[in-house]
C-alpha cells in the first residue's frame, strides 16, 4: 500500500478516470441485468457500483469531510462487503434479492459521492493530501478489482440465460498457435515482493523478502484450447491418478468434463463469452479452469505449475520492473483472452489474457502485518484455502497489473478468467 | 371447468379486463423489483406477467391461430411453469437469474399476444367460440390466480429489503373487534362441489358428490392478531404438546416464534405489509400463518379447524350459492385483510380477507378425472402433501372466489395470505 | 385403545409371548448388526429392543411400582422415541452412534424390566388390573409394531452390505399368478372405525363414524412383480403424466427406476430380501414401492387406489369382523410376501403380505381426541404429510392386524413392506 | 520412503510388534464400539483393523505370494481407503453401515494375513528382501498412522455417548505450569526434509531442499488450557478481527466457543478424554483446537504460528537429528497430553503431547514426485486445502515421530489431537 506522491489535480484526474470507467462497463447492462446474483460468489452489477462508492464514503469521506453524514444510512449496511469492523454486514449470498436501490438510484449515490470527493480533494492542502492519498489510491485499485469482477460476474449471469445475450465485442478469427517454448531461469536467493518506490501495491505484496529457488524453466505462453482438447481426448477428466483428491471429488460431484463455459452441441464444443457463444477457438488460451484442472493438466503433461516466487522472479528477469511490459490489458474488442504472438524467446501473454494459477497457497509473506482498523481486513484474513494467481487478464483494467500482484481464488473456482502456464525443473540435485 | 355461454364481445371485454388488471398490479414495480426471486416458492413479477401470456399463446393461439408461430421460441421454454407435457421446463428455483427478457420486453410480449388474441376472438363464429371459450375462460382464471400470487410474491421480495419499500395503499386505523360467535350447522348427507350451471370452476371442484357430516359449529369470524398474541403469551410456540410432529420440527428448525411477517423491535411487534411496516393491529385478522400454526392455535383454544366439506356446506347454508356474497375482495386501499364488521349471527370475513386453512388434505373428489393433455396438469398432480384453504383474501381479484373453490398450499407455507377460522363439535354421538 | 377384560394370568402369559417374540427376531443378529442405523428412518435393532422395554418401564412401572427407580437414569433419555412430554429426547438420526449399552446390556435391561413387570402383575388385584391393563395391552401392541419395524429396518441395513448377508428363511419357488379379479362393493352410508367390544385398537381407529360411499370395485389380489415389470417396460418411470408432481420430483432427484430393493445385474432384475438376493419372482406381490409409485401404477392401469374407508368397508363386507380372516401373518419361512392363492371371488392377500397404500391422507376421524398425557402422543401428532396403509404384511406379528387398523407412512417411503391393490368406480352418477 | 537395511528376522520381529500393538489398542472396545462411524471423518475401529491388513495383502502379498488369492474378494472393495488405482472404493462416509464382517471376522482376516506374511518373509532370500522391504516398512508406518487415528476416532465415538464411557487410563493430577519461554533461532539458508540414511520417511518429506529463513523465536512449550481460558475470557471466540475469514465463518456456523471436547456444566468447563470427563486441567496443553483457533489465538497473543520449515530447523538445531529426543510418546497412562517439565532453555513437549499446527499449507517440496502406481496415492494427492502439523502426540506410537515428519489436516479439523506452539520474529529487516 505504498503511495505515490500525489497532487490534488492528479488525484482528481485519476479519480475521474477510474470512476467513469466503471460506469462505461455498466452502461450496456439493463436494470434487470444489474440486479441478478446468479450464484453466491457473484455480485449484482449495481452492487459493485454501489460498494466501490461506499468504500470512498466510508474510508475517505467519513473521516475527512466536515459535517459528514452518509448519503443514506441503510447503504452503510447494504454495501459493506466484508469489513466486520465497520458493523454488521448484509449476507453475501442474498445480494440478489435486493431490488432497491435500483440501478438509477445507485447512479445518484455515485454522483453524490463523486461530488463530495471532488469537493474534498479540491480543498485539501498538500500536507493533508500526503495523509489521505494512500487511502484514496487504495480506493482506485479497489474499484479496479471490482471492474474486473463486474465483468466476470455478469459473464456468469448471462451464461445462464437461454436467450444467449451478448455483453459486447466481437469474436477473434479462428487461429492456431506456434509451439510452446521454455524460458530458462537461474535460481538462487532472490528477492520477492513489492519494491519501495515502485508505485502502489496492496499490503499482501509486502514485505520484500528472500526466497531460495532452484533453477527452473517457465513456459513462454499459456496453454491453448487446442492443447486442452488433447488432454480431454486422452481421458483427462476421467483419470483419477491425474488429480488432487479434492479436485477429483469435484470432478465427480459436479460432473466436470470441460472448462467452465464450454458446452457440447451435437459433438461440437462451444464456448460462452462476453461477445457471444461460438465454437471453441483452438489457438486461444484455455480459460475458466480451476486450480484443480490446471494441476491435473500439468500432471498429465509431465510438468507442474510454477510457484508464485518462480513466476515473479521469472517475469522480473524477463521484463525488468516495468509494471506492464506486455500490457495489452482490458481488451474491449473481444473481452476475451487473445492468441499469443509468435514466440521470440521471451515470456508471452504475461498480463493481459488469463490470470495464471500457481502452485502456491495464498499465505502471508514472512513478517506480514495487516494495516490497523477496518482497512486491515482487505487481504490478510482471506489467507486460507485459496491459491495464488499471477499476471492479469483480458478484463483487468489498464494500470492495474504488476509483477508482484497476488490475486487469489479457492482452488475450485472457475468463474474467474483463469488459465494455465506450465513450469518444469526446480528439483534439487 | 364448466364454461359459461360466451359471445365474442363478452370474451373480448373480459379478456381486456383481466389482462389490464395484471398490468395495473405490476405498474408500481420497477424493472429491478420485477426481476427478483426471493426464494424458490416466489416467482419474479415479470415472470408472472409473461407466464400468463404464455398460457394464452400455448393453449389458445397455438391450436387456433392460422399460421401460428410463437412470438419467441425461447419464451416457450422460459415461461412454462409445470406443464411437463408441453416440453422441458426451466428450473423453477432459478427464475431469478434470468435478467432478459426484461420488464419492458415482457410488455412487448403481452402486447403481441393481446393483439393476436383479439384478432382471433374477433374472427370466431359462435360454434368455434363454444369450443374454445372454455380454455380462454380457464386462461382468465389462471391469470387471476397469478394476480394474487404476484402480490404475495412481491410482498416477500420487499420484506427482505432493509429499505422497507412500500408497494402501495395505506394502513387501517387501529381497531379492536367484538367477541367471536358461532354459527350452528346441521349435518347429514350433503352435496359438496361445483354445481352444474353455476358458472366457471376448476376441475378439482368436481364432481359434485355426497358427504356425511355430523352437526357442528363454525366461528363467525377469523382469529385476530390480538387473540394470536394471547396464544404467544401462553407459550404457544414453546409447547410441543400443541403441535403436529412435523409442525414442531419446523418450529424448532426455523425458529418460528410469531407469524411470518412479524418482527420484534425493542419489545413491540411490527408487521410487514404491502403498505409498509407498522405495529401489529390487534383487531385485524392474523395472517401469514402456516397450517401447522393454525392447527396448534386451534388445539390451544380447545377447538379444531373445519374440514373443507364443513366449510363449504356452512357457507352455502349461510349465504346461498351467490359467488361472492360478502365480496369485499381485492382491497386496493390497504392490500391487507380488514377488521370484521359487527357480528350479526351470520358468517363474516368469508371471502375477502384471508384464505382459511382447513383440516382437509388436498385430494381428488370421488370420481375426479383430470382433463386430457397438458391442461390436465392444472390441478390433479398437485394432490399430495398439501392442505386445502377455502374462501379468498384481500389480494384475490374480484370475481375469482366462490363457495366451491379449493385453494391449496403445503402445511408449512407462510408466504400466502392465510388465516384461521375455528370449528367445534362434529363428533359422532 | 379399548381394552379386553384381562386377568393377571392372561396378562402374564401374553407379556411373555410378546416379549420373547422380540428376542427370537433379534437372535440371528450379531452385536454389530444390532448397532447400525443405515438411514435416519431406520433404528438399530438394539434400540428397538430397549425402546419397547422403556415403554413398559415408563408408562407402567413408573406409576405403579412401589419404590420405583429406573434401571439406568440415562436409558430414560436414550430410549425415548418421540414422547416430548416425558422429557428431552435423543436425536433420532443419531441412534447409530451409540455403541453402549451394547446388545448384551440391552438384554440385561430387558431381563430386569421383565422381572419387575412380572412381579407387578402377579401382585395386582383385579380392580387394579382393570385400571392398568389398557396401558400394558398398549405396550403389547407397541412392541408388535416395533417387531415389524425391526425386520424392515434390518432388511435395509443388510441391503447396503456388499457381502449380501442373509437374515433367515428360504426363497419361494418361482411362481406365476392367475388373472386379477374384482370384488363389487355396494356403497351407501357405512360405518368406519373400531367397534366397541371388538378387542384392542389404537386411538386413531376411533371414533366409529359414518362415511358415504358410491358403489365401487376392489381388486381381489395385490399387483405382482410381473405386472410391475410391464409398467416399467411401458416407460412407467419415465412418463411424468403418470405421476403426482411431488412423486415425479422424487423420480428425478433419486433416480427411481424400479422398486426399492431391485437391482439390475447384467440385464436381469434381482431383489434383496431377508432370505437373500434372488431374481425377481414374477408371481409374488410387488413390494417396497412408495405411495407415489403405487399411484402412478394405478394411473397407468386406468384405475386408482382405494380410499381407506372403501378398503375397510370392502374387507368387512367380505370377511365379517373377524380380526384376521386370512391371517397368514409373520411368515418365518421366507420373511417375504407370498403368491396369491387361486381366485375364489373373494378378497385375497388381505393381511399377511404387503401393507396396501390407500389414497387417503392420514387425518383424524371426526371427533378424534388423543388421550391425555404422554400416551396421547402415540398417534395424533403424526397426522400430517402421511398416507394411510391398510392390511398387514409378511412381517406383521400374529394377532396384530385387523380391519380397522390404520398404518401410515410418508408418501415417498419405500423401506416399509408396502404393496398395491387397485380400486375402480366410485364416481357419482 | 527410504528403507533401512532389513533382514528377514528383523522384519518378522517388527511386523509382530506393529501388528500386535494394533490389537492391544482395540482390545478394550466391544464389537458395538468397533462398528460405529460417528461422522464422515471417523472410521470404525474394525475398519482400521481390516484396512491396515488389506494394505499388506494388496501391496505385498498380491505381488509376491505364490498362487495369491485374496482372503475374501469383497474385502478388497470394503477396505480400500482411497487408492483409486486399485479399483472402485466403498464410500468413506458409509463405513458405519457395514455390520459384517464383524469384529471377530476382522480378527480372522488379520490372523490369515499375518500367517501368510510370516510365511512369505520367512522364505525370502536377502535379494528379494532388499526389494520388498521398503513396501513392508511402509506398511508398518501406515499401520502406526492408523493406530493413532483409531484412538482419535474412538475418542469421538465415545464423546457422543451420554453414558460417558471410558476407553482407559487415569487422569493426571491438577497441575500448573511455569511461564512460557522462547528459544532464539538463527536463520539463513537451511536444509529442510528427510536426510539420506536417517531411516524411514514418507515420500512427502523429500526431497531435501534449501529454504531461506530470517532469524526467529520459537516458544519453548505448548499453550496451556489455562492460557486458553484467558483467550476465551477476553472474547477470543467473539472478536472477528482475530480470525481468518473462513475461520470466523466456522465460529458462527458451528457455534464454536471453546475447544472441541470442552463442555460447560453449570459454569465449569469439563473436558472429554479417553480416560473420562473431568474439569479442565489448567496446566495441561490445550488440545483439539483447529488451525483457525490456533491462528486466532496467536493473533490475540500478538504472535504467530511457525512455518513448518522454522519448526523443523528449530528442532534440529535444538536436538540434533535424533528421531525422538523427547520421546514420551504413546502415553498409555492417560492417553492424553501431559504437562511440560520445568523449562531449561530448550524446546519442551516436541513429540509426545499434541500435534502442532504450523502456518504452512501442505504442498509438495520442490522437486517432489510421488511413487509410481497405487502406492503413489499415499500422500501427494492430498496436497490441497490442508495445513501441516509437526511433532507428534500422546497417541502417536513409539518410533513413529521424527523431525521431518509432515502430518496434515484441513484447517477446520478438531477431532485430531492438535495443539499450539507460538513463533515470533522472522520479519525481514
Amino acid at each position: 500500500m505504498t503511495a505515490t506522491q500525489w497532487t490534488a489535480a492528479a488525484l482528481l484526474q485519476r479519480y475521474d478516470e477510474v470512476r467513469s470507467h466503471t460506469e462505461r462497463l455498466a452502461a450496456p447492462l439493463s436494470p434487470e441485468d444489474q440486479t441478478v446474483q446468479s450464484m453466491p460468489d457473484v455480485s449484482p452489477t449495481k452492487w459493485h457500483r454501489a460498494h466501490v462508492t461506499w468504500f470512498f464514503e466510508t474510508f475517505v469521506l467519513a473521516s475527512n469531510e466536515a459535517g459528514f453524514a452518509p448519503f443514506q444510512d441503510q447503504y452503510w449496511f447494504l454495501f459493506n462487503s466484508y469489513y466486520e469492523a465497520v458493523g454488521p454486514r448484509y449476507n453475501r449470498a442474498e445480494r440478489g434479492v435486493i431490488s432497491r436501490p435500483g440501478a438509477h438510484d445507485v447512479g445518484l449515490y455515485r454522483g453524490n459521492v463523486d461530488a463530495r470527493m471532488q469537493d474534498l480533494i479540491d480543498g485539501l492542502d498538500q500536507g493533508t493530501i500526503d495523509k489521505v492519498a494512500a487511502t484514496i489510491e487504495l480506493g482506485f485499485h479497489h474499484e479496479q478489482q471490482h471492474q474486473e469482477l463486474l465483468l466476470m460476474d455478469i459473464k456468469h449471469v448471462l451464461s445462464l440465460n437461454p436467450l444467449r445475450p451478448v455483453y459486447g465485442g466481437a469474436p477473434a478469427p479462428l487461429v492456431d498457435t506456434d509451439r510452446m517454448g521454455w524460458v530458462e531461469v537461474e535460481g538462487g536467493l532472490v528477492e520477492i515482493g513489492h519494491r519501495e518506490g515502485a508505485g502502489f501495491s496492496f499490503d499482501n505484496e509486502l514485505p520484500l523478502h528472500q526466497v531460495y529457488l532452484e533453477p527452473f524453466r517457465l513456459a513462454d505462453r499459456l496453454i491453448t484450447n487446442g492443447e486442452w482438447l488433447e488432454f480431454m481426448a486422452d481421458g483427462g477428466y476421467r483419470r483419477p491418478e491425474l488429480w488432487l483428491s479434492d479436485g477429483w471429488a469435484q470432478v465427480k460431484t459436479n460432473g466436470w468434463a470441460a472448462p467452465f463455459y464450454w458446452s457440447d452441441y451435437d459433438g461440437v464444443w462451444f464456448e460462452h463469452t462476453l461477445h457471444g457463444t461460438f465454437p471453441v477457438n483452438p489457438g486461444l488460451p484455455v480459460s475458466h479452469v480451476s486450480h484443480y484442472e490446471a494441476d491435473a493438466y500439468a500432471t498429465w503433461a509431465g510438468k507442474r505449475l510454477p510457484t508464485e516466487a518462480e513466476w515473479e522472479h521469472a517475469v522480473r528477469t524477463d521484463t525488468g520492473d516495468a509494471a506492464e511490459p506486455h500490457g495489452n490489458l482490458a481488451d474491449t474488442e473481444t473481452f476475451h483472452p487473445r492468441a499469443a504472438e509468435p514466440g521470440n524467446g521471451r515470456l508471452r501473454q504475461v498480463y493481459g489474457d488469463c490470470w495464471e494459477w500457481t502452485s502456491s497457497a495464498y499465505l502471508p509473506y514472512p513478517g506480514f502485518h495487516p494495516a490497523a482498523g477496518a482497512i486491515g481486513e482487505y487481504n490478510g484474513k482471506f489467507m486460507s484455502n485459496q491459491m495464488v494467481l499471477r499476471g492479469g487478464c483480458a478484463l483487468t483494467p489498464p494500470g492495474h497489473a504488476r509483477a508482484s500482484y497476488r490475486n487469489f481464488f479457492p482452488p475450485g473456482a472457475r468463474w474467474a478468467l483463469s488459465g494455465v502456464r506450465l513450469a518444469d525443473g526446480g528439483a534439487p540435485a
